[in-house]
């Protein structure tokens, strides 16, 4: 007889879970497996409210199995290690990301890119090696293979720096890849949510020149007088955007819906590189011309891998980088996901998760 | 009273050229500007007959001017030099490739990379600086600024070399900028025209396996047994298909008309490249995904900086890397260009100006 979510591993856990494609958030009980010899423990405090969180939650993209309990920008106390663990110990701040395990085998987990590891487990919604399905950090703790944690640094909160797991090495990690960090350049930033404020920070702390590519004129002074963005591009306005056309050297594309590559793609200078990390469900109109004229290119990026997590973490500690959150209780989670849809949120909603879930 | 192309400039050349949309080709009486100090006169022994040449016959981009003289990929001896010509002398076997002219103080100019400068003069049917337009090779001779002669290496022929000059770069250039060039790596090259063939023999010259992509099976036979492909790829037939997705680490796509770049895309391995040096005059379908997921990306190249250009004629001296010709007359030209649109060529038609362009 198959075993309920609630005893099919040893640990009793509890937490929020979408139950069906509304959506809606309840509480939820379920279980977790004991800790291996390479695992940790850990008390969740925080968590971060990440749109993957509300494409899941709502089988947007397809792929979702219910019930499930999002949740991939976790961050907490260490509770418990296993007998392999040298890196982390009781009491240790620590953070979860979007990933907790992987093959360890294939190119990709040798080269740090474990994020790109065709057996790949996600932190919630994805089958574990056990056969059980994980589930993610709207909940009281979770237990983790080592290699997937990440030490906080001391000097950040642990709230505001919980975004970091997802939203910020969504945006560092293709920086640094295809070489966007080059003090001067110009770099522009399009689309102003979770992950597009951060762009902002990374990109000033980069020492490049940041524009606000945005279709929303009440953006303006938030992203220059709050952010720290160096000038604000009105999309909308055509002798504004005439006026860009041709001045960046890089562009992060953080636009999840359907959207044109064609007026980007004109923003850049020769050899400029537009990169996506957005994941709009449909194709975009891709335009060969600019391309091949200006020999531009479009990239892809998807979060980052551990060793990179951790370098851009330091990255953070060392130029007090965090995100712009609103801390929610846990049972305001569903009022935070229908404003998220509004994208009604700067910039991101981080559930106080160890003062506010309550096991009913 | 506004001179006759004949007499607009001291120099009287004789070609063939397109006069309307119906892109026949024609004898044609024009004149050419008189060598200055830093111009090279030459007497054109042969041009490669270029796509490019047939959609500007054509005007199927749209911005022809007629009469027009095509011919980018011009090969053939100096007969004059000016005054400030160091580099080349009566008798030298020389090129023209798509370029004539740019502002040379623009950043690309600066960095060897006239091919992206914006004041960039083509070879033909493009504003040259003194209010004529420019007229290509099919014709007798040319006059050209010694920036942008290419000396042609001794071990080369010259019909066999001409279409280096355009379809040579135009893959050679991405290759290099891109990074496709690491020995053992897997290089699909999608479409087999006249880029697509010299892309086989350089990605082969770079130590690489290469698999050609087509949609017709008489293909595979030239691909493997002349051209020296490794590998062919039916990409009709699902199962063959299936079992390339996420083989290949770089694609070159000369495809010009419109098609499905997912497919392409998902026989990237991660990291994978895609770069496209078609010119399809619609929009492709983009799907995001894919690059999110693999960290692919998507890049444009248009043809190549003169020092490039001499460096990629040197490879293929090195390297005895010619095109596969069909020699053709002058005035065969309007049927070879028939047959260009049905792709009925192995692999360029070139053209030998010389020993058969006659005035009439």
């Amino acid at each position: 007889m198959a075993k309920s979510p609630e005893n099919q591993l040893p640990l009793k856990s509890f937490g929020y879970a979408a139950k069906d494609t509304s959506g809606t958030l309840s509480p939820f009980h379920f279980s977790r497996r004991e800790n291996g010899p390479d695992d940790v423990a850990i008390k969740i405090l925080f968590c971060g409210v990440c749109h993957s969180d509300l494409h899941t939650a709502t089988n947007e993209w397809g792929f979702t199995t219910y019930p499930v309990v999002p949740g991939h920008e976790i961050v907490g106390v260490v509770t418990k290690t296993g007998a392999n663990v040298k890196k982390f110990k009781e009491g240790d701040r620590v953070g979860v990301g979007v990933m907790v395990e992987s093959c360890k085998e294939c190119d990709s987990c040798q080269q740090d890119l474990e994020n790109y590891c065709p057996k790949l487990v996600l932190t919630y919604n994805s089958p574990y090696y056990d056969g059980t399905r994980t589930q993610g950090g709207y909940s009281d703790f979770v237990v983790v293979h080592q290699r997937y944690i990440l030490q906080f640094p001391e000097n950040l909160p642990l709230d505001a720096g919980a975004p970091l797991l997802c939203a910020g090495i969504t945006v560092y990690s293709p920086m640094k890849y295809y070489g966007m960090t080059e003090p001067g350049k110009h770099l522009g930033v399009a689309g102003l949510g979770g992950l597009g404020h951060v762009a902002i920070k990374f990109g000033k702390a980069f020492g490049l020149k940041v524009t606000v590519i945005s279709s929303s004129p009440n953006k303006e002074s938030e992203a220059i007088d709050k952010l720290g963005a160096d000038a604000f591009l009105l999309s909308t306005d055509p002798a504004k955007f005439k006026a860009a056309v041709g001045t960046m050297d890089y562009i992060i594309d953080t636009i999840s819906a359907v959207h044109s590559l064609t007026s980007l793609l004109a923003l850049l200078k020769m050899n400029g590189k537009l990169v996506t990390v957005g994941l709009p469900s449909k194709p975009l109109e891709l335009p060969i011309f600019p391309l091949v004229m200006g020999r531009k290119l479009i990239g892809g990026s998807n979060f980052g891998g551990i060793k990179e997590t951790q370098e851009m973490l330091e990255f953070c500690g060392k130029h007090n980088i965090t995100a712009d959150i609103e801390l929610i209780k846990m049972d305001e989670i569903n009022t935070a996901m229908a404003r998220l849809v509004k994208s009604d949120v700067k910039y991101r909603f981080v559930i106080d998760v160890a003062n506010s879930l309550k096991s009913s």
